[in-house]
């Protein structure tokens, strides 16, 4: 957010870490119930898109770390420069907003990462027209590849129906995958409950401190949206997504809550994990004071009784006793049992 | 929810784990206030089911584990195809939902597993047309015998009443079946209670852990219904439910109110056991302390008594003395004693 | 609850403890400003009521654990089954129902038991008609003595106001003792918490647990009223308490808001009381810990010493110096007086 | 409380501790912007109050405890006798009533008590007629000397305003030295938070549950008022108040609001103490078990080996060496170092 | 606050620690789209202003030590004086008035102070008339450098609006700046969340306090922000600020509420740090506890086993066995090879 303090409100900077010299692939979808059509090509300095309108029309931008090309996609549709700010910052929080003549949403889109409990957070924009959707996302990987797969091979309902439908089918794909995300949060809690209520070792807190942390950035993905899915309801929204979209937004909705209360879930365990972590912890320093203290309480009080006849007073009459020995032997005998018994009795054993 | 990932919505998929070859059974009662008819069937490929429009008509599907089925009702009546995802989807959380033609609802039948201290939980929903009433359930087992038999034997209300009545007579069931259940965790939660307060165990502890896990599982279940229950007074399901039927629904979600509440302190009451058990080991563990401490104290002095007149130097007169030894024992009777006096006051015994 | 699962809603059963074959004894007060009658008699399979048009008529049903009685008395008066088996249910939670005919409230009367640190809970409902007000009490004990006193002896504003007076000043006189339950739960708080900060014991500790229990019992009897006064400015309402009496039940309301803040305040001291528990034993162990480490640190030294010079070594230079066991007593009383030094410094002492 | 518990509702009982024999001084001021008077006198079971109809009337009665006196003026100006109820029930939680005739507020006026961190709570209740201001104080001290002085001196706007106004300007005082105690209580916290984080001790600990016990009296006096200072807006209260008042009560309710949220966080900070505390302890402890673990990690394995050799066995070869003595000296300063040499490297030290 | 204790409302005192004697800059900056004039001078008592009516005029008063001035500015523009005391108390929370003639608007204006870790927090106000913004600083520094820079330099849509843009573009700037110290206390804590679980020490403890309490002073400045953005939307705004900026009102909305949000997780881990503190103490103290336990539970029974023979009673027949003392060398060395093992069994090691 450093990059943008002191620059006008809507000037245009990337906010993200890819380098601007990467080239950014477009790809211009246009398809109806019969014929479908689909134009590759990478950006360099001029833009020219050929709306079809009697047809679907889907223009992925396949990165946003060029501000020239954002500049040009704004100027070719008219886009206001506040909204090319937003789909510029990847520190945006999941929002929705109405204007003239298009609705804006961003949100991220979460998938695994190459490494080990990572995952790959990517901001991903809509702009959708009337007769026009743009999608904006980081790099051009995403979860997208079987809805293209159903418009290319003109499967399911999406060929027949407009660009609200594809935008509906876009982020329900993107929620679909928050449940993977889920789903393997879920395990890696499972694992870590089951390692540290056993045996917890400093990797595992190492390990807890890290998932909390996702567990934090998932739900600040995550939380907004419920705030953009209520607004699904509104009437001036529904005029751009169709009106026969309802209950397919309904049931979004639906998943967008289902998804935010199993993260709260997962929050909360995670939370549990450092106590369990600690409580384990605290019950094997218990085992081991008790160790300690019977080891102790037994041989100290001993060590006491041969140091007393190790002492070297002349006249000490027991040293002088035939049976002594065999005596202060049995009285050791004697308290060791005596001992052990006091502790059975306090089942500290 | 995995296995859903990537599909377009409304593909219909079961989530559960029933093997898709086990046999369905499927039973549709027919009755009014005079005539009563039962017809038990086991589906094969084919359904074929006949109303009979002046009657109540139920019919329960005793498991969604085969699609085909699932696929076959909803041709038959109607239904959309996102409520049947829903309604093969056990992982959904309860929810109603009003359609043109029918009202929707989806919630957990909780009953008593074979295991000890497990609970069978089962996705159920209902699909109540205005002169149909259709239920599935994840496999045939239900808490529903009683009302079987009060339709069968015509006692109570239930033959002279419409699908609604019969709808909130189900509801109604496994609400009062949610009871048994929080009555079960309530004895649980005593009893581990008891235990962790005198005598706390390691399996206590991960009897907690299962607890709470439980009881998480079981809030998930019953939140969602406050919600469910709050659309009763909704003037369009009063249409489906009958109008009548206004003071059972408010029982009914009264019921619901109550049931929360109850899981609420319960959970409450769960997440102290845990700080109960560590303070019940914490004192245990001060106490052992205790003990450590006294012994060592009284202790380690006196062996260093005994340690001094064990050294050899030539040159030690008090070892001369004739009742030096006597003298020394003297004095560590009377330091063993000045320490007792010093814990007596201290109250650390 | 158990004994009521799998009936059919409105099958009257009650939850109690008390044996059907107690007798009930019934009263039926009528009065108006100039005349009062009272009407007392034992239920025995009959039921006889003659109500007074033009005077005020309190029944007072003296237990709820005969069905028969219930039954008769709800048809009578033709009230819904469904309130029937709410004030039989004595784990119902207070509520407040308008029906067409009648108003039905229903809470709980708390008074102090016989048993020292015990409270009486008992579950009291109320039926106002427009010309009759039902109380139904689990048993004949209740806290109205003042409120009878009051009729008979025509005192205070109370014989010449309606029944919604009456009912208002019974819950007004329940609420009320509320207050004096309020004040003994915050004497034993005081009093626990100077026990358990000078000196905690483990019969302390199970206290606090009794006395949290408790809290939480008062809690979930207190918590709904707020809802039910909520609902006393509902004009439907007072049409049956009558227009004149708004500020009392303002009055009343206010009244139980301060006991459920108070409550709220004091579960909150309750919950801090373990805490407290646990500091002051964690405080004292430190006090025990400290007396270890001291001794420890002063004596093992010493001990060792002692013990280097208990050896059997054949040439050991220092034993047959003539003041080699001085010098070395001169070392030790060194090494006490700086250890001691050291932890006047560290500030252990 | 437990003074009024089953009497009418009305009954007029002071639940103060003042004895009922201490004179009652009454303080009558008439002023307009031009002239001025003051009365004072003691009530002695008669009272004769001559209000002036064109001049700001403002009755100050300095103590509650002779009801008598509190029954006269209920009758003198037709007060209800609940209002009356309320103003003399010194646990009365602040609030605002509008009747017919008159406005009522009480609150809580506190102030430094001449004990040191102890503070005054008075009950303070105000009935605003539309030519008459009366209030009631539990004893004549008050926080309003400011405001006499700006009467009798016809400084500031006060002299040229109504009662509404008055009334403004009292509470207006009484809020002002809210924030005298919240800085007294901050600095107390400041003070505790530096004595608990470097030398905690066990005054303090009793310090620190004072003080919350303070902290939580100061909330329940505050917070209250939010809800009083929302009825400002009502329409009903500024005819009574006067509507040019309007921006300075929207000032107070500012005030009240500004007064919650520091004591909120003085509340946070004074939960957070006694983690401090114990924090701070359990860091000592630490410190102490560190010295404890290095003196016997060094000691007993020497002390052992001194022991070894002075075992009196008659074939010990080592005893008979020549420089065994020097051998097991030098194999014990290698011991010391070792352990020393560990602990650095565990940077225990 | 004290400074204000008792004075009438409406009194202008400046509660900050600026000496009154330091000299107030003022700069009045009048521009249009097409011509620019800057004019600063020092405030000596005299204030001559003169507005440019087809102008923006924006008058900055770098000082408010000086309630002389604001008196002046006060009266000149006909500012209310309840409004001049919320200027001049640095301890006004946020908040946004309409009055008939202007909107208030004062909030906390933070940056870094020369001090590392330190922040300056300056309190700032805006003062919006139809033709002319006054705004009044604590001190001359500020944040608006960029802003002074576009004006001057004509860069940007500053120069084409009116002065309800320039508001917006100001309380922009300050919000940007949050960001800033948002991203250093995030530094912050992950940098002692680093320190605090690989090696704790006591300075860290004093930084997570000092923390705390910054981000406590941090949340006080912001929260009432979400209430005073919320008004923005209010129609009597708007009218000020102009219509046209309602889509940057709702991107200003919307970067506060991302602050608002990033700072309560910022706080949750704040308050997350001392329990992180705690933990890695304690995991070091079970370290400590299990070496000191193993070197016990080995060497204090061998102790006591060299103790033993090193009794000088006459008759102890192992002493004079020839391989005695070989034989009881192995018994040690069995032990303690006994002991390690045990030690590995229990995971202790």
């Amino acid at each position: 957010m450093n990059k943008k303090v002191g620059l006008q409100p809507g000037t245009l900077v990337y906010t993200g870490d890819r380098q601007s010299t990467i080239e950014i692939p477009i790809t211009h979808y246009t398809y109806n119930h019969e014929s479908f059509k689909k134009n590759s090509f990478i950006f360099r300095d001029n833009l020219f898109i050929e709306l079809h309108p009697s047809h679907v029309n889907w223009l992925n931008i396949g990165g946003i770390h060029n501000t020239e090309l954002i500049k040009k996609v704004g100027e070719a549709f008219n886009i206001d420069s506040l909204i090319l700010e937003d789909l510029l910052n990847n520190s945006q929080r999941p929002k929705l907003e109405i204007r003239d003549d298009y609705i804006f949403i961003t949100l991220k889109m979460i998938s695994h990462s190459n490494k080990k409990n990572k995952y790959e957070y990517e901001q991903i924009s809509f702009i959708l027209f009337s007769n026009l959707l743009i999608t904006f996302q980081e790099n051009p990987f995403d979860v997208f590849d079987s809805i293209r797969c159903r418009i290319e091979k003109r499967s399911g309902r999406l060929r027949t129906k407009k660009e609200g439908y594809l935008t509906y089918s876009l982020i329900d794909r993107i929620v679909d995958n928050y449940f993977v995300i889920i789903e393997d949060l879920e395990e890696r809690i499972d694992d870590l409950e089951d390692k540290v209520t056993t045996e917890p070792k400093k990797e595992d807190f190492d390990e807890i401190l890290e998932l909390k942390k996702e567990l934090l950035k998932f739900r600040r993905a995550l939380a907004p949206l419920k705030e953009v899915s209520s607004k699904f309801k509104d009437s001036d929204i529904q005029e751009y997504l169709g009106e026969d979209i309802d209950i397919y937004l309904r049931d979004l909705q639906d998943h967008i809550i289902i998804a935010n209360e199993s993260n709260d879930a997962l929050f909360n365990r995670g939370n549990e994990l450092l106590q369990l972590y600690h409580s384990t912890i605290s019950t094997g320093m218990n085992e081991i004071m008790k160790v300690l203290t019977m080891i102790s309480s037994i041989f100290i009080p001993l060590s006491f009784l041969a140091g007393l006849y190790g002492m070297n007073f002349q006249y000490m009459p027991e040293l002088t006793w035939k049976y002594g020995y065999f005596f202060i032997l049995s009285l050791m005998i004697s308290i060791i049992l005596g001992t052990a018994y006091f502790f059975k009795k306090k089942k500290w054993w």
